[in-house]
């Protein structure tokens, strides 16, 4: 089937990078191939909405100025799985049927989703129950999808969090406080531990490790025996009270229109300034997280994944994913990304290098 | 009197810039005038210490690092009133005159007190009290000291929570969110009132103008129906409820070790939430509004402060605090400086640009 | 007379903040009075093409993208006086008329000049001439403007100059060098006073202070006595050779197509090199210092000053130039703002700042 | 043979991320074996000094700070091949005897040697000659070393360089002008082609790539026409004259103590105006892209190599370099390092992405 005219939308949250592939698969896709890049609003939410809510890409998005900016011009969501579709009442009805007419409404040869696990695997049900052609690119901040050595956003994010615990050192030991910095990573415990070890941080809190205040407050014991007067200690959300229980069913609630994150950092800074006694304070970076400059690296990223996943398309290769691997890209099945969250190994090498530094993972 | 040894302390909250008025007033001190500069730890708390810990400064402090290094390396504290000094039973008493026989303990000719309006009106009480001679340099990243245009550590905290509504825009306008961000100011609205401005608020609430849900909801109602599909909200820390009660009385608990900041942002965000219907997301920046590397004005300042109350003792005029005004550095009697915060003028230039620019301040 | 319809135009070259000016002025203009902005294009070379270059400016530019974005949208140019138009053949000749005329095409009651004091003059003799209304903004990186306290673009100067300095110094520290930068400041010296003192340097040369070899090479061979490995020299763009022969003549050629900048940097460089032995280099920094992220203050300036030059036209207050003085915005007559460059104090705060720490100006 | 003193030292030229490396190896051979480490000062340099010059390192190279601050603080030279040792009436001589000789006066048990290619080899050489134990890290800006994905430095001169290209945009399309910068890359590409594409680069000319002036004049005509004003352009300093000629060999002159770079850049730029007559201006970035802030991947990198170097010394495993490779740490000869430079594939990953946005190699 000669292509004639693409869709693309960016699912699950936002990050830096995004608008790099935006306009890499528009300068490609235009530029060489002479299709038709039809930009499509809020993930699926635009597919949902009737009108379909979407755009053809214009040179608009070819200029410099989208490396440079972070999100996604084409907005995206993180709620409303159309297979389990929230309903006012709460209850929930499939409605992927009526996702699929939206494709199928924007007469697109092929679809280009940007998302993470969760979205890449109900855009690729929806590939497949709709018949379509579905081109998948990586993209997370926690960067555990196990099939590519980096996802777009995850970069930027570790940049964000380095430069928090930069700025927190210095107060921290002006005041000789003990710093305790919460990070995002839903399920894994990327940003925290390459934060950590590029911050200077002496505590790296992760999912991946089952931490004891004993370890950690034994740890601040030493720092303070050594002579240092102040501590910095990050911590990944997903990370767990002490005996295990999520913080999310500690302070009750659920997804609301405010959400309040934040809650395992002032849980961890309570609990130590309880126990040690020293002056505490925590910061919850939050979704400064998201939204910064992009760094060089998701810009590259983001640039030759936009490019491979048209290249992709050229050669009628569909259902996969690009990937980065050894300095290039690579393509993968989308099946392979979506077996579950690939989550830091504990003897690997940069929890191997943070041991080394002597810094605790309160284990 | 010949002055032969002075010494040096930073007092309150650190913030940018301490680092560059102590390695200015050494050079100076040293360099020109041939004096020992000792370093006082940990403000008034160093004086109060047995022994009195402090450290005579050598060429260590004269690199170009201390000029691009965050906090202060003297160490300070904002606990501590020694007029009135908490004990561990609850109970105050006044330990002035240690203090004050700390200062006589290392034998100084004169003292530089870097700190805001408190701690340089302890300061002078002090020096009143002991009969010694005080320069002071004004230091607060709120910028409420009224008797100079500048105080160290402002244009450092306001590039922070600049670039914070810099990394939020982005993702806000991604997901169709409302945030809010709080940043610091105790007193008065100055960093919340220049980053809105400089970051493209779309509301700024400060203390100084009262604000009414009603009134925001209605700009929030009005950007939507402009086809803006997100808003930035930016609030200062001493912000009250809607009906005028701050924030701590509504959280309870007092000072203690963990301090939990961030209680208006989440108020508000809360209840923008409640009424709008819309996502909202709160950030609290905290801490990171401190210790960033200092802008090049911070560095300025503080070098042309070290600098002019080194002259200052050399030419034997006593109780006087330097100041910024209209490009260059004068002195006034430290009384101008500590009668009261300099809160944000309601008819003022900058409320006024704001104002031109279509901000609502929820009034 | 009751005014509809405004023209804005950036001249000169260009620098931080201006976007944030043309934002201001759109937001009140069109927000608050209701008025029209047209956008000219070019400067005054808008003007002359036939048709005239301008476009009615919308709601694209009320983004906050434009605060974060150097240039200028409207584009600007420094060539081409029109009372003096270089023509192909070289000669010039008067073409004040047809610019007159192209502000008459596009039916303007008043403009809004954007410049430094060669583009304001020129503009406030056109307004005399063709009998417009004229209210200026002065914009410089230079900062010599002598009415206002502050120009447009200077902070950002600053901002990029000063990190320029903190990249350099680690690698001349690392290599024992003599690290030379060269920064603009075509008349006069703020950038490298500032920045230099900003960024720790030991030798900062301004065309408002006669230097020496010799007194540079003495300043260089005291740091070396005192154990240091490396200097910093900072250079303004306007500094003469030691006899005080301009650069250009040394270097030869004129205003072409391609210019190259850096002569002064290189020579200072070469000199010393020669003199001392030391290993030297040269860093040029040239164009990145206009083009980067509006720093806070030039945002905030540049938003104060455009609401503020709306409300001049809304009070019919013409012939008048926006000024920064201690913390507000005001507004001086033209004329004052154009008398000649407000060049650096060799008495005033910031050279006694930078000679109290030990900076040498090499006399 | 007991482990109980190792030596450290930095060679070739400094870059972001060699203190991490120094703090990570004082951490881990002190802090875990017990080791006492030596810095040796300025390379090879330290060990041909009577006394030799080096330090034992102490406790204040395990601070955070240290993983901010760029360069080396050992010091580093990239003059002084002691195989062939310039002397100063012009002649070589071999005093390699000597850096041996300085080895053994500091009693080492193994060296840890941080270069690039050529200091590695001259490492490798002297340790078979003398018999010692090297372990050897990768550090070069070029990212040029084949057995590694990444080295030392790279990713943050990367980061200054697109940097540079983000600032030059607004104000190339400010002024409609083409605007030529030119960044390191001795022998390679790598810079040019990354930078290029993160900062939107239209034009990329790197040493692995033939140009012509006629097909970058032909890329420029083609921007002209699809309606845009200006251009940016990214070479490589070992791009040569179209003709093949080094640019070196243009200029004349030598190794003296004043080099001036940016040969390539100003002809580049000096023949695109001549053939386009469009306003062209150049920027050297120069000595910049040494020194800055250590992008976080460098701060993890080098931790990453100083802890697993310590750990080849403890399992007795010389003639090893660490590498990085598929987002671990791995171990590789020493010999597979110094085969020749890794040269950027002129049919990989990043030119296909370049192309595929539309960028010019100007062939």
């Amino acid at each position: 089937m000669a292509i004639k005219r693409i869709g693309i939308l960016t699912s699950g949250g936002d990050c830096a990078g995004l608008n790099s592939i935006i306009r890499a698969v528009y300068a490609h896709a235009k530029g060489h191939f002479g299709w038709e890049v039809i930009g499509i609003h809020n993930g699926t939410a635009g597919l949902l909405a009737r009108p379909v809510e979407a755009t053809a890409l214009d040179e608009r998005v070819a200029g410099s100025d989208m490396l440079r900016q972070g999100g996604t011009i084409l907005g995206t969501t993180n709620k409303g799985d159309p297979f389990a579709f929230l309903q006012e009442d709460g209850s929930h009805i499939d409605r992927s049927g009526e996702v699929i007419e939206g494709f199928r409404l924007l007469g697109l040869d092929a679809l280009i989703g940007i998302g993470g696990d969760g979205s890449l695997d109900i855009l690729r049900r929806l590939a497949i129950q709709g018949g379509f052609q579905l081109v998948a690119i990586p993209k997370t901040i926690d960067n555990d999808l196990g099939a590519t050595e980096l996802s777009i956003g995850f970069e930027t994010a570790v940049q964000t969090a380095t430069s928090a615990l930069d700025h927190l050192q210095p107060t921290a030991a002006s005041h000789s406080r003990v710093m305790v910095l919460e990070v995002m990573g839903r399920d894994a415990g990327h940003i925290a531990l390459s934060a950590g070890i590029a911050g200077g941080a002496d505590v790296i809190l992760i999912p991946e490790i089952r931490y004891s205040f004993a370890a950690i407050e034994k740890k601040l014991a030493d720092l303070r025996k050594g002579g240092r007067n102040f501590a910095l200690v990050i911590v990944a959300e997903a990370v767990r009270t002490e005996n295990g229980q999520s913080i999310t069913s500690v302070h009750g609630g659920g997804a609301t229109a405010m959400q309040t994150y934040g809650g395992i950092g002032h849980y961890i800074g309570t609990e130590l300034a309880k126990r040690s006694g020293a002056e505490t304070r925590v910061t919850v970076l939050g979704h400064v997280q998201r939204g910064g400059t992009p760094e060089p690296k998701d810009r590259v990223l983001g640039s030759a994944f936009g490019v491979h996943a048209v290249d992709l398309i050229a050669e009628g290769k569909f259902d996969r994913m690009v990937a980065w691997n050894s300095r290039r890209v690579i393509d993968v099945p989308i099946v392979d990304a979506i077996k579950g969250a690939a989550t830091v190994d504990p003897h690997g090498t940069l929890v191997k290098t943070a041991r080394g530094l002597g810094i605790s993972f309160g284990d």
